[in-house]
Protein backbone atom coordinates (compact mmCIF):
# COMPACT_ATOMS: atom_id res chain seq x y z
CA UNK A 1 0.00 0.00 0.00
CA UNK A 2 1.26 3.22 -1.33
CA UNK A 3 -0.42 5.30 1.61
CA UNK A 4 0.46 3.06 4.17
CA UNK A 5 4.38 3.33 3.44
CA UNK A 6 4.51 7.13 3.72
CA UNK A 7 2.86 6.89 7.26
CA UNK A 8 5.27 9.41 9.16
CA UNK A 9 5.46 10.32 12.99
CA UNK A 10 2.51 12.82 12.59
CA UNK A 11 -0.01 10.51 11.12
CA UNK A 12 0.69 7.96 13.87
CA UNK A 13 0.25 10.29 16.52
CA UNK A 14 -2.86 11.65 14.76
CA UNK A 15 -4.40 8.21 15.02
CA UNK A 16 -3.65 7.78 18.63
CA UNK A 17 -5.01 11.20 19.50
CA UNK A 18 -7.66 9.66 17.46
CA UNK A 19 -7.86 6.62 19.44
CA UNK A 20 -7.55 7.82 22.61
CA UNK A 21 -10.28 10.27 22.49
CA UNK A 22 -12.29 7.89 21.45
CA UNK A 23 -11.29 5.34 24.24
CA UNK A 24 -11.47 8.11 27.21
CA UNK A 25 -15.55 8.42 26.11
CA UNK A 26 -15.67 4.53 26.81
CA UNK A 27 -13.43 4.92 29.77
CA UNK A 28 -14.26 1.22 31.64
CA UNK A 29 -14.48 3.33 35.36
CA UNK A 30 -17.36 4.96 33.74
CA UNK A 31 -19.56 1.89 33.56
CA UNK A 32 -18.58 1.22 37.61
CA UNK A 33 -20.63 2.17 40.90
CA UNK A 34 -19.05 1.80 44.15
CA UNK A 35 -21.46 3.06 47.32
CA UNK A 36 -20.58 2.34 50.97
CA UNK A 37 -24.06 2.17 53.17
CA UNK A 38 -23.23 3.42 56.63
CA UNK A 39 -26.36 4.54 58.06
CA UNK A 40 -29.17 2.51 59.12
CA UNK A 41 -32.63 4.13 58.99
CA UNK A 42 -35.60 4.35 56.75
CA UNK A 43 -34.93 7.22 54.88
CA UNK A 44 -30.87 6.37 54.10
CA UNK A 45 -31.65 3.21 53.09
CA UNK A 46 -33.08 4.52 50.27
CA UNK A 47 -30.57 6.46 48.04
CA UNK A 48 -27.95 3.39 47.54
CA UNK A 49 -30.88 1.34 46.32
CA UNK A 50 -32.65 3.98 44.62
CA UNK A 51 -28.65 4.54 42.64
CA UNK A 52 -27.86 1.29 42.68
CA UNK A 53 -31.25 0.28 40.94
CA UNK A 54 -30.96 3.60 38.43
CA UNK A 55 -27.35 2.45 37.34
CA UNK A 56 -27.76 -1.23 36.45
CA UNK A 57 -30.71 0.11 34.65
CA UNK A 58 -28.75 2.33 33.13
CA UNK A 59 -26.35 -1.05 32.07
CA UNK A 60 -23.81 -0.03 35.05
CA UNK A 61 -22.42 -2.51 37.41
CA UNK A 62 -23.07 -1.58 40.35
CA UNK A 63 -22.17 -3.00 44.13
CA UNK A 64 -23.21 -1.47 47.90
CA UNK A 65 -20.70 -1.98 50.58
CA UNK A 66 -23.11 -2.25 54.00
CA UNK A 67 -21.11 -0.82 57.06
CA UNK A 68 -21.82 0.07 60.63
CA UNK A 69 -25.69 0.93 60.85
CA UNK A 70 -26.18 0.48 57.02
CA UNK A 71 -25.91 -3.34 57.77
CA UNK A 72 -29.75 -2.93 59.07
CA UNK A 73 -30.30 -2.69 55.20
CA UNK A 74 -29.61 -6.14 54.49
CA UNK A 75 -31.04 -8.08 57.34
CA UNK A 76 -33.57 -9.99 57.69
CA UNK A 77 -35.87 -8.04 59.94
CA UNK A 78 -34.69 -5.05 57.98
CA UNK A 79 -38.43 -4.16 58.03
CA UNK A 80 -38.36 -3.84 62.02
CA UNK A 81 -34.91 -2.16 62.06
CA UNK A 82 -35.45 0.82 59.53
CA UNK A 83 -36.94 3.13 61.74
CA UNK A 84 -36.39 7.21 61.24
CA UNK A 85 -36.22 9.75 63.66
CA UNK A 86 -37.26 13.46 63.41
CA UNK A 87 -34.42 14.32 66.62
CA UNK A 88 -31.34 16.53 65.59
CA UNK A 89 -32.86 16.65 62.04
CA UNK A 90 -34.58 19.80 61.83
CA UNK A 91 -34.79 19.22 58.05
CA UNK A 92 -37.47 16.39 58.82
CA UNK A 93 -40.94 17.37 57.35
CA UNK A 94 -43.28 16.97 60.36
CA UNK A 95 -46.84 18.29 60.49
CA UNK A 96 -46.13 20.91 62.75
CA UNK A 97 -43.04 22.17 64.17
CA UNK A 98 -41.53 20.56 67.34
CA UNK A 99 -39.05 20.94 69.84
CA UNK A 100 -36.46 17.49 70.20
CA UNK A 101 -37.93 16.91 73.16
CA UNK A 102 -41.04 16.43 71.59
CA UNK A 103 -39.88 14.67 69.00
CA UNK A 104 -37.46 12.45 71.20
CA UNK A 105 -41.24 11.69 73.29
CA UNK A 106 -41.94 7.60 73.31
CA UNK A 107 -43.62 6.09 70.45
CA UNK A 108 -42.64 9.24 67.70
CA UNK A 109 -39.82 7.07 66.12
CA UNK A 110 -43.07 4.92 65.11
CA UNK A 111 -45.40 7.99 64.61
CA UNK A 112 -42.59 9.21 62.09
CA UNK A 113 -41.70 5.90 60.36
CA UNK A 114 -45.32 5.88 59.58
CA UNK A 115 -45.36 9.08 58.49
CA UNK A 116 -42.92 8.46 56.49
CA UNK A 117 -43.87 4.80 54.77
CA UNK A 118 -47.19 6.45 54.17
CA UNK A 119 -45.73 9.65 51.99
CA UNK A 120 -43.31 7.40 50.24
CA UNK A 121 -46.37 5.02 49.32
CA UNK A 122 -48.87 7.36 48.11
CA UNK A 123 -46.26 8.67 45.92
CA UNK A 124 -45.85 5.47 44.35
CA UNK A 125 -42.27 5.11 45.69
CA UNK A 126 -41.10 1.46 46.13
CA UNK A 127 -40.30 -0.06 48.98
CA UNK A 128 -36.98 -0.78 50.57
CA UNK A 129 -38.29 -5.04 50.15
CA UNK A 130 -39.45 -3.98 46.76
CA UNK A 131 -36.10 -2.24 46.05
CA UNK A 132 -34.12 -4.97 47.19
CA UNK A 133 -35.87 -7.56 45.13
CA UNK A 134 -34.98 -5.48 42.26
CA UNK A 135 -31.37 -5.30 43.12
CA UNK A 136 -30.73 -8.59 43.44
CA UNK A 137 -32.60 -9.25 40.12
CA UNK A 138 -30.73 -6.99 38.49
CA UNK A 139 -27.13 -8.41 40.03
CA UNK A 140 -26.40 -5.17 42.13
CA UNK A 141 -23.98 -6.83 44.41
CA UNK A 142 -25.01 -6.43 48.41
CA UNK A 143 -21.71 -6.83 50.48
CA UNK A 144 -22.01 -6.44 54.14
CA UNK A 145 -18.78 -5.80 56.01
CA UNK A 146 -17.33 -8.51 58.03
CA UNK A 147 -15.36 -6.46 60.55
CA UNK A 148 -18.75 -4.48 61.71
CA UNK A 149 -20.75 -7.71 61.52
CA UNK A 150 -18.00 -9.14 63.90
CA UNK A 151 -18.67 -5.90 66.04
CA UNK A 152 -22.17 -5.94 66.20
CA UNK A 153 -22.28 -9.32 66.96
CA UNK A 154 -23.97 -10.88 63.70
CA UNK A 155 -23.76 -13.83 61.79
CA UNK A 156 -24.13 -14.29 58.30
CA UNK A 157 -27.12 -16.09 58.31
CA UNK A 158 -28.43 -13.16 59.72
CA UNK A 159 -28.46 -11.46 56.44
CA UNK A 160 -30.86 -11.87 53.38
CA UNK A 161 -29.79 -14.68 50.85
CA UNK A 162 -27.20 -13.41 47.87
CA UNK A 163 -25.92 -11.14 50.39
CA UNK A 164 -22.04 -11.19 49.93
CA UNK A 165 -19.57 -10.49 52.85
CA UNK A 166 -15.74 -8.76 52.84
CA UNK A 167 -13.71 -6.00 54.04
CA UNK A 168 -12.50 -2.53 53.64
CA UNK A 169 -9.93 -3.84 51.23
CA UNK A 170 -13.07 -5.96 48.94
CA UNK A 171 -14.59 -2.56 48.68
CA UNK A 172 -11.54 -0.65 47.56
CA UNK A 173 -10.08 -3.26 45.31
CA UNK A 174 -14.05 -2.05 43.69
CA UNK A 175 -14.06 1.39 43.98
CA UNK A 176 -10.66 2.20 42.61
CA UNK A 177 -12.11 1.10 38.98
CA UNK A 178 -15.21 3.15 39.52
CA UNK A 179 -15.79 6.56 38.11
CA UNK A 180 -18.84 6.73 40.89
CA UNK A 181 -17.96 5.76 44.35
CA UNK A 182 -20.26 7.61 47.03
CA UNK A 183 -20.21 7.34 51.12
CA UNK A 184 -23.76 7.26 51.94
CA UNK B 1 11.16 11.39 4.69
CA UNK B 2 14.06 9.27 6.07
CA UNK B 3 12.77 8.72 9.73
CA UNK B 4 9.49 8.17 8.57
CA UNK B 5 9.90 5.24 6.75
CA UNK B 6 12.14 3.34 9.12
CA UNK B 7 9.29 3.46 11.97
CA UNK B 8 9.73 0.59 13.86
CA UNK B 9 6.18 -1.27 15.86
CA UNK B 10 8.66 -0.26 18.83
CA UNK B 11 8.66 3.16 17.30
CA UNK B 12 5.45 3.46 17.43
CA UNK B 13 4.70 2.05 20.64
CA UNK B 14 6.89 4.38 22.02
CA UNK B 15 4.76 7.29 20.41
CA UNK B 16 1.95 5.28 21.13
CA UNK B 17 3.01 5.35 25.28
CA UNK B 18 4.08 8.96 25.27
CA UNK B 19 0.69 10.15 24.06
CA UNK B 20 -1.50 7.75 26.48
CA UNK B 21 0.85 9.27 29.35
CA UNK B 22 0.28 12.97 28.36
CA UNK B 23 -3.29 11.90 27.66
CA UNK B 24 -4.35 11.00 31.29
CA UNK B 25 -3.08 14.07 32.65
CA UNK B 26 -5.82 15.49 30.79
CA UNK B 27 -8.04 12.83 31.62
CA UNK B 28 -11.86 14.47 30.32
CA UNK B 29 -13.02 13.20 34.14
CA UNK B 30 -10.30 15.30 35.92
CA UNK B 31 -12.61 18.14 34.82
CA UNK B 32 -15.92 16.96 36.32
CA UNK B 33 -17.34 17.16 39.96
CA UNK B 34 -20.90 15.61 40.76
CA UNK B 35 -22.04 15.58 43.92
CA UNK B 36 -25.34 14.86 45.89
CA UNK B 37 -26.58 17.19 48.53
CA UNK B 38 -28.72 15.40 50.58
CA UNK B 39 -28.97 17.13 53.99
CA UNK B 40 -31.32 19.84 55.18
CA UNK B 41 -29.44 21.98 57.85
CA UNK B 42 -27.49 24.64 57.98
CA UNK B 43 -23.76 23.31 58.55
CA UNK B 44 -24.36 20.71 55.88
CA UNK B 45 -25.50 23.49 53.34
CA UNK B 46 -22.35 24.79 53.48
CA UNK B 47 -20.05 21.81 52.20
CA UNK B 48 -21.91 21.14 48.74
CA UNK B 49 -21.83 25.26 48.07
CA UNK B 50 -18.08 25.71 49.12
CA UNK B 51 -16.62 22.60 47.32
CA UNK B 52 -18.85 23.18 43.65
CA UNK B 53 -17.68 27.10 43.91
CA UNK B 54 -13.64 26.00 44.99
CA UNK B 55 -14.53 23.51 42.01
CA UNK B 56 -15.37 26.05 39.32
CA UNK B 57 -13.02 28.58 40.23
CA UNK B 58 -10.90 25.81 39.45
CA UNK B 59 -12.14 25.41 35.97
CA UNK B 60 -14.26 22.31 36.57
CA UNK B 61 -17.50 21.76 35.52
CA UNK B 62 -19.62 21.37 38.78
CA UNK B 63 -23.02 20.14 39.64
CA UNK B 64 -24.96 19.45 42.69
CA UNK B 65 -28.19 16.96 42.40
CA UNK B 66 -30.29 18.02 45.61
CA UNK B 67 -32.26 15.17 46.90
CA UNK B 68 -34.36 14.33 50.17
CA UNK B 69 -33.65 16.81 52.94
CA UNK B 70 -31.18 18.69 50.18
CA UNK B 71 -34.31 20.40 48.57
CA UNK B 72 -34.57 22.90 51.59
CA UNK B 73 -30.55 24.32 50.16
CA UNK B 74 -32.61 25.44 47.11
CA UNK B 75 -35.98 25.67 48.29
CA UNK B 76 -36.71 30.02 47.95
CA UNK B 77 -37.36 29.26 51.55
CA UNK B 78 -34.04 28.16 51.93
CA UNK B 79 -33.48 31.40 54.84
CA UNK B 80 -36.40 29.96 56.91
CA UNK B 81 -35.41 26.17 56.40
CA UNK B 82 -32.32 26.01 56.80
CA UNK B 83 -31.71 25.51 60.46
CA UNK B 84 -28.87 23.86 62.99
CA UNK B 85 -29.85 21.25 65.79
CA UNK B 86 -27.43 20.26 68.40
CA UNK B 87 -29.26 17.30 69.37
CA UNK B 88 -27.71 13.70 68.68
CA UNK B 89 -24.30 15.64 67.18
CA UNK B 90 -22.13 15.88 70.45
CA UNK B 91 -19.78 16.88 67.78
CA UNK B 92 -21.24 20.53 67.63
CA UNK B 93 -19.36 23.16 69.39
CA UNK B 94 -21.51 24.91 72.13
CA UNK B 95 -20.64 27.82 75.11
CA UNK B 96 -21.03 24.90 77.78
CA UNK B 97 -21.57 21.56 77.50
CA UNK B 98 -25.23 20.24 77.41
CA UNK B 99 -26.93 16.56 77.37
CA UNK B 100 -29.91 16.19 74.57
CA UNK B 101 -32.74 16.73 76.54
CA UNK B 102 -31.47 20.71 77.57
CA UNK B 103 -30.56 20.86 73.93
CA UNK B 104 -33.97 19.75 72.77
CA UNK B 105 -35.65 22.12 74.60
CA UNK B 106 -37.82 24.12 72.62
CA UNK B 107 -36.09 27.51 71.23
CA UNK B 108 -32.59 25.88 70.96
CA UNK B 109 -32.88 25.28 67.24
CA UNK B 110 -33.34 28.81 66.48
CA UNK B 111 -29.95 29.28 69.31
CA UNK B 112 -27.71 26.98 67.69
CA UNK B 113 -28.67 28.39 64.16
CA UNK B 114 -28.14 31.71 65.44
CA UNK B 115 -24.93 30.79 66.97
CA UNK B 116 -23.30 29.22 63.76
CA UNK B 117 -24.36 32.03 62.03
CA UNK B 118 -22.52 34.16 63.96
CA UNK B 119 -19.82 32.25 64.12
CA UNK B 120 -19.22 31.99 60.18
CA UNK B 121 -20.44 35.92 59.80
CA UNK B 122 -17.71 36.72 62.29
CA UNK B 123 -15.13 34.79 60.46
CA UNK B 124 -16.13 36.17 56.92
CA UNK B 125 -17.24 33.32 55.79
CA UNK B 126 -19.89 33.61 52.69
CA UNK B 127 -23.41 33.11 53.50
CA UNK B 128 -25.72 30.16 51.85
CA UNK B 129 -27.07 33.29 49.94
CA UNK B 130 -24.22 34.72 49.05
CA UNK B 131 -22.82 30.86 47.82
CA UNK B 132 -25.96 30.34 46.03
CA UNK B 133 -25.55 33.74 43.49
CA UNK B 134 -21.71 33.02 43.16
CA UNK B 135 -22.52 29.06 42.66
CA UNK B 136 -25.07 30.38 39.93
CA UNK B 137 -22.91 33.14 38.07
CA UNK B 138 -20.39 30.21 37.72
CA UNK B 139 -22.60 28.25 35.95
CA UNK B 140 -22.41 25.50 38.29
CA UNK B 141 -25.90 23.20 37.75
CA UNK B 142 -28.08 23.06 40.67
CA UNK B 143 -30.45 19.94 39.62
CA UNK B 144 -33.28 19.14 42.44
CA UNK B 145 -34.20 15.52 42.66
CA UNK B 146 -38.14 15.29 41.33
CA UNK B 147 -38.80 12.09 42.90
CA UNK B 148 -37.63 13.21 46.51
CA UNK B 149 -39.86 16.72 45.14
CA UNK B 150 -42.97 14.70 44.55
CA UNK B 151 -42.27 12.42 47.78
CA UNK B 152 -42.77 15.97 50.02
CA UNK B 153 -44.80 17.67 47.79
CA UNK B 154 -43.15 20.34 46.55
CA UNK B 155 -43.91 22.68 42.92
CA UNK B 156 -40.85 23.65 40.64
CA UNK B 157 -42.22 26.98 41.31
CA UNK B 158 -41.02 26.44 44.67
CA UNK B 159 -37.15 26.76 43.85
CA UNK B 160 -34.63 29.48 43.26
CA UNK B 161 -34.78 30.54 39.55
CA UNK B 162 -32.39 28.73 37.64
CA UNK B 163 -32.70 25.79 39.10
CA UNK B 164 -33.04 22.45 37.04
CA UNK B 165 -34.77 19.48 37.75
CA UNK B 166 -33.80 15.72 37.37
CA UNK B 167 -34.19 12.06 38.60
CA UNK B 168 -30.99 9.35 40.04
CA UNK B 169 -30.36 8.91 36.21
CA UNK B 170 -29.58 12.29 35.29
CA UNK B 171 -27.43 12.32 37.93
CA UNK B 172 -25.62 9.11 37.59
CA UNK B 173 -25.18 10.32 33.51
CA UNK B 174 -23.19 12.78 34.74
CA UNK B 175 -21.55 11.14 37.66
CA UNK B 176 -19.91 8.76 35.67
CA UNK B 177 -17.54 10.89 33.42
CA UNK B 178 -16.65 12.31 37.33
CA UNK B 179 -13.30 11.84 39.32
CA UNK B 180 -14.85 13.88 42.09
CA UNK B 181 -18.26 12.30 42.97
CA UNK B 182 -19.50 12.98 46.72
CA UNK B 183 -22.79 11.88 48.58
CA UNK B 184 -23.25 14.94 50.92
CA UNK C 1 13.31 -4.45 8.82
CA UNK C 2 11.11 -5.62 6.44
CA UNK C 3 7.67 -6.23 8.52
CA UNK C 4 8.42 -2.26 9.87
CA UNK C 5 7.67 -1.38 6.31
CA UNK C 6 4.43 -2.57 5.86
CA UNK C 7 3.03 -1.28 9.54
CA UNK C 8 0.05 -0.41 7.91
CA UNK C 9 -2.60 2.16 9.50
CA UNK C 10 -4.31 -0.55 10.66
CA UNK C 11 -1.85 -2.31 12.12
CA UNK C 12 -0.90 1.35 13.72
CA UNK C 13 -4.77 0.90 15.34
CA UNK C 14 -4.44 -2.36 16.16
CA UNK C 15 -1.01 -1.22 18.24
CA UNK C 16 -3.00 1.30 19.67
CA UNK C 17 -5.71 -0.19 20.91
CA UNK C 18 -3.83 -2.74 22.68
CA UNK C 19 -1.74 -0.22 24.62
CA UNK C 20 -4.93 1.85 25.65
CA UNK C 21 -6.37 -1.19 26.85
CA UNK C 22 -3.42 -1.87 28.94
CA UNK C 23 -3.43 1.52 30.04
CA UNK C 24 -6.57 1.96 31.25
CA UNK C 25 -5.39 -1.18 33.47
CA UNK C 26 -3.38 0.88 35.01
CA UNK C 27 -5.14 4.40 34.99
CA UNK C 28 -2.88 6.67 37.52
CA UNK C 29 -6.60 7.12 39.15
CA UNK C 30 -6.93 3.86 40.05
CA UNK C 31 -4.19 4.27 43.02
CA UNK C 32 -5.70 7.61 44.59
CA UNK C 33 -8.15 7.62 47.08
CA UNK C 34 -9.17 11.11 48.76
CA UNK C 35 -11.65 11.25 51.47
CA UNK C 36 -13.35 14.06 53.36
CA UNK C 37 -13.87 13.61 56.99
CA UNK C 38 -16.86 15.82 58.07
CA UNK C 39 -18.45 14.12 61.22
CA UNK C 40 -16.87 14.33 64.50
CA UNK C 41 -18.34 11.71 66.55
CA UNK C 42 -16.78 8.33 68.00
CA UNK C 43 -18.40 6.00 65.35
CA UNK C 44 -17.88 8.07 62.39
CA UNK C 45 -14.06 8.81 62.91
CA UNK C 46 -13.66 5.20 62.37
CA UNK C 47 -14.61 4.85 58.45
CA UNK C 48 -12.08 7.09 56.81
CA UNK C 49 -9.35 5.73 59.21
CA UNK C 50 -9.79 2.37 58.04
CA UNK C 51 -10.02 3.01 54.73
CA UNK C 52 -7.06 5.22 54.63
CA UNK C 53 -5.51 2.14 56.06
CA UNK C 54 -6.43 -0.60 54.06
CA UNK C 55 -6.27 1.54 50.65
CA UNK C 56 -2.32 2.17 52.02
CA UNK C 57 -1.97 -1.38 52.37
CA UNK C 58 -3.11 -1.83 49.11
CA UNK C 59 -0.38 0.31 47.75
CA UNK C 60 -2.76 3.40 47.57
CA UNK C 61 -1.69 6.93 47.84
CA UNK C 62 -4.55 7.84 50.59
CA UNK C 63 -5.52 11.84 51.90
CA UNK C 64 -7.74 12.69 54.34
CA UNK C 65 -9.10 16.19 54.25
CA UNK C 66 -10.76 16.89 58.14
CA UNK C 67 -13.35 19.65 57.56
CA UNK C 68 -16.28 20.88 60.20
CA UNK C 69 -16.75 18.82 63.11
CA UNK C 70 -14.09 16.64 61.21
CA UNK C 71 -11.88 18.33 62.84
CA UNK C 72 -12.07 16.16 66.04
CA UNK C 73 -10.54 12.88 64.61
CA UNK C 74 -7.09 14.47 64.40
CA UNK C 75 -7.40 17.34 67.68
CA UNK C 76 -4.35 16.50 69.94
CA UNK C 77 -7.65 16.12 72.46
CA UNK C 78 -9.50 13.52 70.23
CA UNK C 79 -9.99 11.25 72.87
CA UNK C 80 -11.95 13.66 74.64
CA UNK C 81 -13.46 14.83 72.13
CA UNK C 82 -14.89 11.76 69.75
CA UNK C 83 -18.06 11.11 71.77
CA UNK C 84 -20.94 9.21 70.10
CA UNK C 85 -24.88 10.20 71.16
CA UNK C 86 -27.58 8.01 70.17
CA UNK C 87 -30.07 10.42 70.17
CA UNK C 88 -31.49 10.91 66.63
CA UNK C 89 -29.74 7.74 65.57
CA UNK C 90 -32.51 5.10 65.79
CA UNK C 91 -29.95 2.53 64.40
CA UNK C 92 -27.47 2.54 67.42
CA UNK C 93 -27.47 -0.77 69.02
CA UNK C 94 -28.88 0.04 72.62
CA UNK C 95 -29.07 -3.11 75.25
CA UNK C 96 -32.60 -2.15 75.47
CA UNK C 97 -34.85 0.12 72.85
CA UNK C 98 -35.01 4.13 74.64
CA UNK C 99 -37.21 6.98 73.05
CA UNK C 100 -34.59 10.08 72.65
CA UNK C 101 -35.87 11.66 75.59
CA UNK C 102 -34.09 8.88 77.44
CA UNK C 103 -30.92 8.81 75.41
CA UNK C 104 -30.72 12.37 75.75
CA UNK C 105 -30.74 12.43 79.95
CA UNK C 106 -27.19 13.95 81.45
CA UNK C 107 -24.94 10.99 81.23
CA UNK C 108 -25.94 9.06 78.10
CA UNK C 109 -23.03 10.05 75.90
CA UNK C 110 -21.17 9.16 78.26
CA UNK C 111 -23.00 5.61 78.46
CA UNK C 112 -23.18 5.72 74.42
CA UNK C 113 -19.15 6.03 74.13
CA UNK C 114 -18.45 3.86 76.93
CA UNK C 115 -20.16 0.72 74.84
CA UNK C 116 -19.23 1.46 71.43
CA UNK C 117 -15.64 1.42 73.05
CA UNK C 118 -15.55 -1.35 74.77
CA UNK C 119 -17.74 -3.32 71.77
CA UNK C 120 -14.75 -2.10 69.35
CA UNK C 121 -11.68 -3.64 71.88
CA UNK C 122 -13.71 -6.75 72.79
CA UNK C 123 -13.87 -7.49 68.89
CA UNK C 124 -9.96 -6.64 68.78
CA UNK C 125 -10.52 -3.53 66.57
CA UNK C 126 -7.88 -0.80 66.88
CA UNK C 127 -8.55 2.43 69.13
CA UNK C 128 -8.48 5.54 67.08
CA UNK C 129 -5.02 6.19 68.49
CA UNK C 130 -4.08 2.91 67.03
CA UNK C 131 -5.47 3.62 63.28
CA UNK C 132 -3.75 7.19 63.57
CA UNK C 133 -0.34 6.17 64.10
CA UNK C 134 -0.95 3.37 61.48
CA UNK C 135 -1.87 6.07 59.02
CA UNK C 136 1.06 8.23 59.73
CA UNK C 137 3.30 5.21 59.52
CA UNK C 138 2.03 4.68 55.79
CA UNK C 139 1.86 8.08 54.94
CA UNK C 140 -1.07 9.09 54.77
CA UNK C 141 -1.88 12.60 54.19
CA UNK C 142 -3.93 14.42 57.24
CA UNK C 143 -5.25 17.77 56.41
CA UNK C 144 -7.12 20.14 58.53
CA UNK C 145 -9.27 22.33 56.67
CA UNK C 146 -8.27 26.07 56.77
CA UNK C 147 -11.66 27.62 56.79
CA UNK C 148 -13.28 25.75 59.31
CA UNK C 149 -10.55 25.96 61.73
CA UNK C 150 -10.72 29.42 61.58
CA UNK C 151 -14.43 29.14 61.86
CA UNK C 152 -14.16 27.02 65.51
CA UNK C 153 -11.11 29.16 66.71
CA UNK C 154 -8.45 26.34 65.98
CA UNK C 155 -4.37 26.87 65.78
CA UNK C 156 -2.15 25.14 63.72
CA UNK C 157 -0.46 23.89 67.37
CA UNK C 158 -4.03 22.33 68.20
CA UNK C 159 -3.82 19.24 65.57
CA UNK C 160 -1.40 16.32 66.10
CA UNK C 161 1.83 16.53 64.85
CA UNK C 162 2.22 15.71 61.03
CA UNK C 163 -1.07 17.06 60.44
CA UNK C 164 -1.05 19.30 56.86
CA UNK C 165 -2.91 22.46 56.43
CA UNK C 166 -5.23 23.40 53.31
CA UNK C 167 -8.66 24.25 51.81
CA UNK C 168 -10.78 23.02 49.65
CA UNK C 169 -8.93 24.12 46.57
CA UNK C 170 -6.39 21.60 48.14
CA UNK C 171 -8.71 18.48 48.45
CA UNK C 172 -10.15 19.00 44.88
CA UNK C 173 -6.94 19.13 43.34
CA UNK C 174 -6.19 16.17 44.99
CA UNK C 175 -9.65 14.44 44.34
CA UNK C 176 -9.74 15.20 40.96
CA UNK C 177 -6.85 13.00 40.18
CA UNK C 178 -8.64 9.99 42.48
CA UNK C 179 -10.98 7.17 41.26
CA UNK C 180 -11.92 7.11 44.94
CA UNK C 181 -13.67 10.07 46.34
CA UNK C 182 -15.76 9.96 49.49
CA UNK C 183 -17.41 12.34 51.78
CA UNK C 184 -18.15 10.68 55.11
Amino acid sequence: MLETDSLTQDDVRQIVREEIKRAFKKDPARKNLSMVASKGTLDWAYPPLILATAGAAANMDAAIFFTFYGLNIIHKDFEKKLLVAPTGNPAMPMPVPMPDVITGMPGMKAFATGMMKSMFSKKGVATIKELLDVAMEMEVRLIACQMTMDVFGYEESDFLDGVEFGGAAAFLSDARKSHVTLFI
